[in-house]
């Protein structure tokens, strides 16, 4: 496998760009991704029951197993609570993609990210579509401002692109993501979009996304909180001309790592680009009985607003930690956790077989005073492991979502 | 019912006292409370698979229904993560209070909060315990101290007396409760106390007492995390000379109303004195299929923290009120939704049947600038309701947990 440069116009036979509409007052607002030929879609939605029309809309088509040929998405305004009307804009926005491009809307997923509650500008978006479509294309550029269309407060734009063989052709992963910026009042999503020029079939393409899914974006968390629109869409043309992946063999195996790789990778930037972080942090639950426990135990502790301000606080505390651990609902015998701290400054222990260690509390500081920290939690209870990746509880959190107002 | 002064020595029978033995630093750190004859006794503790000493203890004695006689506390120092050491420590405090009151060890329920992962000052606490001993006592100011040697970060003293008729005799019952502060590391506890002269069965105050807790100490929130020394303890020691309470009739329905009353008042006095809190925040669910599903609901919108910055920074943000209900995992239907803000200054409608209602934002603001607000949510699809209690999330809190080294 090789990271290459661009994103989502790095495979074969797509072609997109982001353009400023006038949704919001001067930054890109439009998304286009439209491939040539027709690709298999999987996708992983919100469990918020409160769900945002274009939800709604992807939900339906990508769980027929229907093929589609492209992804629009607006940002500056979710098209969430907004109702009858919203999910007419939603089917307006995609049938004037649809028509451009002489398809059928249902061959157009919409996503919509941005405030919440406020109905769209219609016939902006629509005059917005007609113009940006015209400027469609694949190259490095085209990509980059694709990128830009989908994000709201997030402070860098986010993409990848990865190549790798087989069977002696030349597979090409790219993908874009936007992080959960809550800046602005009623912003909250999380979206990200995986384009891919592999073959690869409809079940078996669902089958390596949920599996990636699950131990990528779902073991992020910047404060806890679901919104009402995140979605994760991946499409596959097969413009590769590798021969179709349909079943658990070598070749699936290959493809969903390189594909867990990207989602990785976007995960973590948005991760990076959490609101007001100053630490990146990353908990590695190891020893589990059960996969399912190292997930619970490693989320329920990169959630906790104690330990997540002992983070900024630079303070080793593994009572938080422990605590954390034992109201996540995982089973684990408190008496044989080891628990660690590590950043490119060393590691210490601070617990070892449920006996708290006394430890050098200047070297303690100091490795928690670099801006990436990992928690390594031993549970020596079976082989099973998960990590879980979070970021820190600043003033500037409370700040940006406390304070818009003033 | 009528509210009198004092606290858990208001009930015919109870002697206490709290007194500084060398814990902390200044503060008083220890309470005894002995009862004149056995009492029945009922307990809550935490769900957190790690649990401290103490917790083990009162845990195996009072599902055991056996009676006990007294209750030991001491702030400080948690007694958590202590190892056999803790085991042993935790026996000898019983112990030493046991031979002063003539009584066995397991006549005395233990309580320890403080710091975790320390071992205590045990011989210092035996002192301290045959020292205070002396100090019983069953006036106000014996109360009063009792309920100052309970709390840590608490900034005020909680505890409530009420009384009551029941077929011509009157009860009493008295509480004192310490809060979850955590301003010093590894400190969490919610710790509280009831005392009644009721004559009560086991059973019946059980069921009391579980039925109280689900609504009171368990619908209240600071920051969402759960201690290694939660407790609630309620002894009843019949000298009232009321008739037995054994069934559910209406003596029981009184009982359990009042100290229902008891509890609810100490769970919002810890809220009131939440750690860097400038809001007391109320959300009142009804009108929902199922009491279940309006406590989950009362409680992920609480818990939010989201929800809580915007409560800080005096935004009336319905979305994320709308996104935390939907990820609660309780059941309802967001097009039959309808949400209010309400303070001394008015209320006003954000959200009615599921569609944003445009509202006047000075009048917003004057609601919201007050010191304690509602929320009031409306689900429409039922006749079941629930209320939880919450602060808001500030830079205070932050600095508290996280900057205490410096």
């Amino acid at each position: 496998m090789k990271i290459i440069d661009g994103g989502v116009t790095a495979p074969k036979g797509y072609c997109a760009t982001g353009k400023h509409i006038g949704i919001k007052k001067v930054k890109k607002d439009l998304t286009l991704l439209l491939s040539e030929t027709e690709c298999v879609a999987a996708g992983a939605f919100t469990k918020n029951i409160v769900k945002a029309a274009p939800v709604l809309w992807d939900e339906k088509i990508v769980t027929s197993g229907e093929k589609v040929r492209g992804i629009l998405v607006n940002s500056g305004n979710a098209n969430a609570c907004t109702g009858e009307q919203g999910i007419k804009d939603n089917e307006t926005m995609a049938k004037t993609f649809a028509t451009l491009a002489s398809v059928s809307a249902e061959k157009i997923l919409v996503c919509s990210t941005g405030v919440i509650g406020v109905n769209l500008p219609i016939e902006k978006i629509v005059e917005g579509i007609k113009d940006t479509y015209t400027y469609l294309g694949s190259s490095l550029e085209n990509g980059n401002d694709a990128a830009e269309g989908i994000i709201t407060t997030d402070t860098f734009v986010k993409q990848i692109a990865v190549t790798f063989e087989l069977n002696g052709k030349e597979i090409t992963i790219g993908g874009m993501a936007k992080g959960s910026g809550m800046i602005h009042p009623n912003m909250a999503t999380m979206l990200s979009f995986i384009t891919t020029d592999a073959n690869i079939s409809y079940h078996m393409l669902n089958k390596a996304l949920k599996e990636s899914v699950v131990d990528s974006y779902n073991m992020i968390s910047v404060d806890g909180d679901t919104s009402t629109n995140d979605t994760v869409l991946t499409l596959a043309n097969g413009m590769a001309g590798n021969d179709l992946i349909d079943k658990e063999d070598e070749a699936f195996t290959k493809f969903k790592e390189t594909l867990h790789f990207v989602n990785l990778k976007l995960a973590k930037d948005i991760i990076h680009d959490g609101e007001g972080a100053t630490k990146f942090v990353e908990v590695f639950v190891k020893r589990a009985k059960t996969k399912n426990d190292a997930r619970t135990i490693a989320k329920s502790v990169i959630s906790s607003s104690l330990f997540k301000t002992a983070i900024f606080g630079e303070d080793a505390n593994w009572g938080r930690i422990l605590a954390a651990m034992g109201y996540s609902g995982a089973e684990f015998n408190p008496q044989l956790v080891t628990i660690h701290y590590i950043s490119s400054k060393g590691r210490i222990i601070l617990m070892e077989a449920g006996t708290p260690i006394k430890f050098d509390e200047i070297k303690a500081l100091e490795i928690l005073k670099e801006k990436e920290i990992t928690v390594e939690i031993e549970l020596n209870q079976g082989v099973e492991e998960a990590t879980a990746w979070g970021c820190d509880l600043s003033y500037e959190y409370v700040r940006i979502n406390g304070e818009y107002r003033s």
